[in-house]
């Protein structure tokens, strides 16, 4: 190792903690890093600290914001009457790249698992209940990963706003786009099926 | 995005630059930090800028350190006579993990490459020539990548120190420990049987 062995052992234990990357390939990217020292390495130093400095959760909805409201949240054009429920903030990106929502979110941050003690309260499902009345909500969206955990904390949202006076919808199920059959799994498959339509 | 969306997605596009890690691996990585703004992110923010900013390279042997000398060449006990010259840094700290060499390194940066326009000059070679004299070198171990460019840079240097009066060594080519002959290519079988020895 290095003078400063210790800091940079240091630093590539916490790289090797990022998903994605283990021990060897934290290796690689701190050495990547230490021969851009100037370039590259303080300049990503400094904004990772400002970042960690200044980013929140949106009060409202979960998301990640620098400010009391994320800017979905404090956006007025984004206040369509439609709720978009989703697992994760890395969710709330996925539907945002794909551009075809322009209402608000609610961030579990979870799902609901005894075995991690997350019940309702602790993702925040009272909190979306109220937004209903406030925001003037008329159609939930539930975007919930399709496993079984997303699945069953889907079915008890569902169940919760019946008679809420809300439409209650989930994303369909089917073959992605550009999904060859051959690699599809036979669930998806069968629900593909039932759900096909006339073309 | 979140609010602070531009600096979320230009520390992404950062991190994306890294070995190992794409657009959507970094991504995650980021999320990752951003859940743990206070007990991972805010401290690798800190600890990469700290390292950043006191990292340079070896004035001898080109390894990092934090002063003029890395902590190799200011510890006498490595005056061992034997110098090793590895290509990387990530190789030196491949030869330290090992821990079978006591000896000091010289740290080439690369391997010759009229492509690169990297020359004996710009991988510190008559500087590394040099140390020969001034620290009592008696054997240069080659401990250059088995590649075409790793083997080329070896010949050169070896030819180099022919009549120079020091032993000049290479590491053994042959099967890796653990290695199975069944995944390993022509080339190391062809290597380790030329190299063979009675047992």
């Amino acid at each position: 190792m290095a003078a400063g062995e210790g800091e940079i052992e240091a630093l590539v234990a916490m790289m090797a903690r990022l998903p994605g990357l283990g021990p060897r390939s934290a290796r690689r990217a701190v050495l990547h890093l230490l021969r851009r020292r100037e370039v590259l390495m303080a300049p990503l130093a400094e904004l990772m600290g400002r970042i960690a400095a200044t980013a929140r959760d949106c009060t409202r909805c979960g998301n990640l914001a620098t400010g009391e409201l994320c800017t979905i949240c404090a956006d007025p054009a984004r206040a369509t009457g439609e709720l978009c429920v989703v697992e994760q903030v890395s969710d709330l990106w996925a539907m945002e790249r794909a551009g075809a929502f322009r209402g608000r979110y609610h961030v579990l941050g979870g799902t609901l698992s005894a075995l991690d003690a997350l019940g309702p309260e602790e993702l925040g499902i009272p909190r979306m209940v109220a937004r209903l009345g406030a925001e003037g909500i008329s159609e939930v969206i539930l975007a919930l990963d399709a496993t079984v955990e997303g699945q069953t904390t889907a079915h008890y949202i569902a169940g919760l706003l019946a008679g809420a006076g809300v439409t209650v919808s989930s994303l369909a199920q089917g073959v992605p786009v550009g999904g060859e059959l051959d690699y599809l799994d036979e669930g998806t498959i069968l629900a593909a099926l039932r759900a096909r339509h006339r073309v």
